[in-house]
């Protein structure tokens, strides 16, 4: 199955238990606004094209809920409010959720389909952007085959289907031009070893998981033609926020003189936001760094400092991918070009 | 107790198994050079200090045991140098090995005196260095107090008492002069969750632990003053090797303008090594990055790359303390300064 599915047998969102993965595939049925919530604040969902989906079933949700318990439209309004914010900085969640609430009035046929239109483009926008992105790597590398490092999950499971700075490492797979990934595990919750690992086995593609301090040093040691990752936010400059740990994959391609991609579907550039300086960077609890999988990895009295994503500047990036096109940031150039149709 | 401690009643090294902290304290006896040479290898003793006293130390051991077993010399020798190399990247286990072996003719008290005179001048050399590196850092900050971002274990656990990176965190503080550490958990075997922490934690110092990822935007969004590192070989023109992940850390000091330093005594200097493209890079077993405290974080086929050190090129170092003194490469000066005796 997708990371995200609606079962309209029953009405209810079915969502891969990321939580879990790859020690066991469990799948959450979600059939209230608190079990959504709840499956967004735990990232048994999570990643921004993912959650974009989420943004727009979670309407569905929330009607059909209402509908049972007799909710007034004000009550329905506030729940469908704490779906859209229940993570601050993936702007794709709110997103989603704009795009499919003004259908509300037309009933919840009207809002279950425009939700699916959310996933159909999504997973459309994701395969034109990795054959662009591929495009764009092999040029710009001159390789015949690259090696690539990438942070965090940005594959299927982050998204709708295929991926984004994945879906661009499967298509350098699929066309033969890819010699191996270099996966940083993604502390503190190890997206990268646990998700990008399991997903790339499945392909068949050749990886190598390193913990997240070892990824400068792969890069400046030259085992490494491109690092390529995904997006939670582009401001209008280009800056864009990632999942903690991007910025210093970035500063060590500059260092390095190699190029640092950013991959993302259009409804992750945010036009609204001018710059990074204007993004909220979700602090999650602190415990999160000071255990793992339930294991205490510090003193009990220890405090966790556990901001979830970061800031990478216009500077640092190569260029931006969107399945709209690619801007090549200068730390003056504006990305309105990627949200305007070609 | 120490981390390294002689016991003279039955001839034995005494190690705190910093493998098993901050869970469990237990005390680690090694009468035989392959207790000796597991204990180096599986890091229940580690830091570069720390690991010149158990190369005077091992000489010991192995003359010890030889005279049980009937050695003979050359096969004495064979054993010093298996401890001697036990590890390749941190110049110290050699240096104490090659500084106490020459006494073997003299017999097993003068081999201990010799160890033990490494145990006074490293605490020495520690308590002088932190005295340095605190006024050399309040100067170049120009701030009454400091919060410091460390990585990896500096403390009294990685040397012979005090610390280098962490001694001068202790002096700041010992002067009213430190306002937070962060510590940065340092993946993959945890040293500054499990080790860093709690050693703050047992000296009343403020901190924060945070995943090695966050390090990069802590210092770009001007959360620190300065970052501290220790060393464990340094190079003729200053290049430093030191923990993975210690690069990025200067990567991001460099980006955001604050001093990244290293801390470490003179016999962290090898003059013999021209720059850091001459450090052998250890490269440990994957399994430490796929599992965590044995329990697996990646897919069951997946390979871990897991180079344990990394080198931080002088033109990204600020200052370079020993208790000899302190030198600010600028990418082209030596470091001979600091090996003459002051």
């Amino acid at each position: 199955m997708r990371a995200i599915e609606w079962n309209a047998s029953d009405g209810t969102l079915l969502l891969i238990d990321q939580t879990r993965l790859p020690a066991e595939h469990v799948v959450v049925a979600c059939s209230t606004v608190d079990q959504v919530v709840d499956a967004v604040e735990r990232l048994v969902v999570r990643g921004a094209p993912a959650l974009g989906a989420v943004g727009g079933y979670g309407v569905a949700v929330a009607m059909l809920q209402g509908e049972r318990e007799g909710w007034s439209s004000e009550r329905l309004d506030a729940e469908i409010v704490r779906i859209r914010d229940a993570r601050p900085t993936a702007v794709n969640l709110a997103w989603g959720s704009d795009r499919v609430a003004p259908l509300r009035s037309q009933g919840i046929d009207a809002v279950l389909a425009e939700a699916a239109v959310i996933m159909v483009e999504d997973e459309a926008a994701n395969r034109e952007l990795s054959r662009l992105g591929a495009d764009w790597i092999l040029e710009r590398t001159g390789r015949d085959r690259v090696r690539v490092l990438t942070h965090c999950n940005t594959g299927f499971l982050a998204t709708t289907a295929w991926g984004t700075a994945l879906g661009i490492v499967r298509e350098l797979h699929a066309r033969g031009a890819l010699e191996i990934v270099y996966a940083d595990e993604t502390r503190p919750l190890l997206q990268g070893s646990r998700l990008t690992a399991w997903e790339l086995q499945q392909e068949g593609i050749d990886y190598l998981v390193q913990a997240d301090g070892a990824a400068a040093s792969t890069i400046l040691r030259g085992l490494v033609d491109v690092a390529i990752i995904g997006a939670d936010r582009i401001a209008l400059n280009g800056d864009t926020a990632n999942k903690i740990g991007s910025v210093g994959v970035a500063l060590a391609c500059a260092d390095a003189g190699i190029p640092f991609v950013v991959a993302a579907p259009s409804s992750t550039v945010d036009l609204t936001t001018v710059s990074g300086d204007d993004i909220h960077i979700e602090l999650r609890d602190g415990s999160e760094v000071t255990h793992l999988a339930g294991v205490a990895t510090a003193p009990p009295e220890a405090r966790g400092f556990n901001p979830a994503f970061d800031v990478t500047p216009s500077r640092l990036i190569a260029a931006i991918v969107t399945e709209k096109g690619i801007v090549e940031p200068d730390g003056h150039s504006s990305v309105e070009a990627l949200v305007v149709s070609s």
